[in-house]
């Protein structure tokens, strides 16, 4: 078996993270997976949605979009066609749930942070890509809300990073791009923490349902992977 | 540990799968997870969507509802607030998928299966009873093609059945009720296929992050309980 | 002439009405007019809408909807198409209005009760048969407003019932069903209470238009089988 | 019992119809009962909707809209807000399904008649005096396509009226200003043809049910109302 | 160069303003660009809008629409399609923004008044006719706010008025008609104040671009049209 | 008068055009105006809007979109709100109306090319940027038609360029960013072509309005700013 990048199995794409992309968030982050590229920021609010108020904690909640020309041929712009398709419905929710899961909203108080992962360029793992951007940009957030005495102690649990992984003609490899996913029998999107435990595992049968041992061997994968994407987010921190 | 319902961990709640249950449908089913009841009907429509046409194949595809007051307390209705929520979307996305999986596009011909899922009574568990019910509309709606010989050879690979698992109080369970849903540690919605691979894997940590090993348990939970979920479907469709 | 069911001209179909056909409403009813069945509930909520506020009094409001495959072919998804068609915003304001008739607001306090009608299987009729077993839906809610001590004097001031009329090949007919509906040259749908008053009156000339005496032939019909219908709610309610 | 208006309980407001008000349209009157003013077009187009397309016939069908200060306090605009409200569906359903009985679609062959009802200035009957009005700015359409050749018989069955009619401090009244209107027991539209005949009765107890007699009083005026009104557009369209 | 109209290039078409045309709104007028007819309201409200409240300052603004049939051929309605259209949406924002600029928000209190323009009959420069139809709704609204007392100084701080002008056939022309505007190769359209300043200019080159020199000769022209029309306003307000 | 920039009132910010910025685009260029910055993608799509099939000849139409955070505060997103915002229309129709009159539709043969705008990040004009990227981005995407011998003859009539120019302090400036734009007398939005004529012109009074001395020294300073940008261009193009 051969890649088509030519990567080895358990070989991230080229990554990088870009800190302070754009000059208004809080948290602004260029990440890019190879040629998958998204603009992830971080906007601190005051406040906390309704269903939240005087309770005494904070919201995380996140959105996704594609820029219309980020893929292939032309999609139609949600804003245009006047509702969010089904799949980047989806995708946001993961996003927002998995940083939820990065934070003790306790110690956010009564502030809400909202991300917002865009895609200007797609070439598969749009959404992994996302999770692992927005994960810095919500750190830095996080920073300003303490830089500014706005909360007084560090309310981020640890550092989560995303990557997918998948059977590419039988094989089990690490952050599949465009042509591996659209051609994967298993494509699984896996989000841990810092600590080796599972935030979110999603694994999809593309063709064949998928064997224990398969789904054990792309855990592996994952783990491995994300262990990396964490170390470079914190180099990205520190730079 | 101690299940609210007093159930083994091992334990699924009482399944009822109730075929021909509306009269119109090609495939009508009334699936009950304990007090979780779901409408599952299954139409035939001759033809597929734009981009499928002319390639000789077919299309099976999800749409997923609720009562309004199938709920504790009232929700507003989708259709009047003129949107579907995002976890309806997700759902639905998940069920057609799933569904797919089971379905040789080929032998279905140019024909098309709409799924509908209604949920009636929510007791937690709706997603995984609605595909559980689905497969066996699904299955009614295929004998129909047969019958009325519009198509020739059988089009289902094998039939499929859904759980959740979880984690409740440290102890993984099997097919959780609201009570534990709400409660739970970790939600783990596993779809599999007769022949016990894995069609989808859908694990969320909704408190602290999961190991591998509390994974593992989990998935060998859904394992049996999913055979044991085929062998009702297939008794119901022997009845 | 010779009714495709073999009914009598002024012979309803057979009329169930089942009470707590699900858990979590104050009043659920699943309503069958022969083939056609509703599933209504009345659900209690605290509080008016705006342009009540404050004046002391309550209010009772409907929705209305079809399972997509309630009927012989599959109709659309309201949701997913993002409205409520015409012909289901005229139906649920003709039942909250015909409700609202049933109730003294001051009684009720500023309660809001909302009916959701919703069919599961439709012969025609659908509209007053939500009619006719919404009405005991709410008296059930009315029951449980009082039983938990939210209200202290009864706000419901008379039972109402409702059914079609018609003129089918030439004969006015009671409680058409979907073949007959689809013929008839006359189709009217008449609310009623349990004084024998009007409460609504809808009747519409689908071929020629009617004459004074087909009118006073179809009101007698209805007058009888309403009178009927109500006897039918208040054993169900006495169950 | 004296109207607020002082007019006789059978009486009339004054009744203004203006033909090729506006320059573009077929068919284009505008009417005004008292201070009730509605623009009434008819718009030809060949061609059907695509239900009824290659069945050899026509098709009749109406929009209704209110300018937002047409009434005495203004009302959000219907296209800013995003969706036509419940009353606007349900009255435009109604003038549609009226005047359709009016026209032999058969005759009318593969030709759309599009009406749009506009009102400019509201006092009670807005639907009525719509009818009625564009019952005569059809018959200009009509007119139009046979002068053009484009149909060679004509589909006119007869032409329609409609007025309210209703039961104002116990006193049936015929044609309902909005003082009036907004304090009946009883409020009831009907649309009769010149055959005497009942196109269309929608009656609704605002406040206590109706009797028989009282139903039978009010189609009593509103029949010679009706009769009144087809004087006046056969007079109209005379001159 | 021959005008399809026969008028002069500087020569405004038939103007006329009917005030108090419907009877509801505190500014109700009728306007005539020759064809070109618009009914423009102005509705007092109380209050302003979320984002201007307690800076003690009021609000203009203004909604736009035409009837279906006001055109050659019937448009869609709005309000059934869901959403205003891209045109529309730009002309009442200028409608807006253009008469804010005629009012002292300071005077005018906590203030709203709401424009809305609706075009009865469209024969070009609909929205010309709208900004200066409006101005005189604009002035009644405002005369009976201080005839009511609600204010105790005048906020209007000039009149403005506006006209189309254009190059046909390579001339430069004022008031441009339907037959002309279609086949300008420029069309401008420009606000002015009593005082002869710009309000606003907005020139698009349909074919080639324009030069200097002809953007001279129509900001001539635009200026003796606009003190013209002016003075049809006072006189109407006079009279 | 000091510019908050320092800039002299005749000098743009640092413009910045770069060809390429994405991969799938047959145009792409990341444009800044200063800290605006704007990606402006050309797509191109055999075939033509509905309205002109048959004719033989091409169409060029624009969107335009901001990330929610490319501004001072978070905006929410036009995709989850379900409409585009009446300030997003009237920019995405600028675009198009100014980049169409760039191109020789019946040369460009029936090929459409959609032009996308979106802000990743806003400091006031962001729709001169927009146009005088998106009009490099257009080059390319016509080069790649040559190219691809899908057309054969050069579509291109000229170069355009935009720029704001307002009246500052009473000086007339060129080039305003937002501190200057949210403090301007008067903002003119400035369209023309390589040849010196107008493509468009917008001007409005913000504060008081403005005399004709007033516009033409700001047009004096967009002419030549244009003609500057259009350099800029050039050489991007060239590069």
């Amino acid at each position: 078996m051969q890649r088509p990048s030519g990567r080895q199995p358990n070989q991230l794409r080229d990554i990088e993270i870009t800190r302070n992309f754009t000059c208004h968030a809080e948290g602004s982050v260029l990440v890019s997976f190879g040629k998958t590229r998204v603009i992830c920021t971080a906007s601190v609010e005051q406040g906390v949605p309704r269903f939240l108020r005087g309770q005494g904690q904070g919201w995380v909640t996140a959105e996704y979009g594609m820029l219309p020309r980020s893929t292939g041929s032309r999609m139609g712009r949600e804003a245009a066609r006047g509702k969010q398709g089904g799949r980047t419905v989806e995708i946001q929710r993961l996003i927002g749930r998995s940083l939820r899961a990065a934070v003790d909203m306790k110690k956010l108080g009564e502030n809400t942070i909202n991300i917002d992962c865009d895609v200007i360029q797609a070439d598969g793992g749009t959404r992994t890509a996302s999770i692992t951007g927005a994960c810095v940009a919500l750190v830095d957030a996080i920073n300003y809300l303490q830089r500014e005495k706005i909360i007084t102690t560090d309310p981020l649990k640890q550092m989560i990073g995303s990557v997918s992984v998948g059977v590419y003609q039988g094989v089990p490899v690490l952050d599949l791009d465009y042509p591996e996913d659209s051609a994967a029998d298993t494509d699984m999107n896996v989000i841990m923490g810092e600590d080796g435990g599972f935030i979110e595992v999603q694994g999809t049968a593309e063709g064949a349902p998928f064997a224990r041992d398969e789904l054990n061997a792309m855990l592996d994968l994952a783990s491995s992977g994300i262990q990396e994407l964490i170390s470079l987010q914190k180099a990205a921190l520190a730079g």
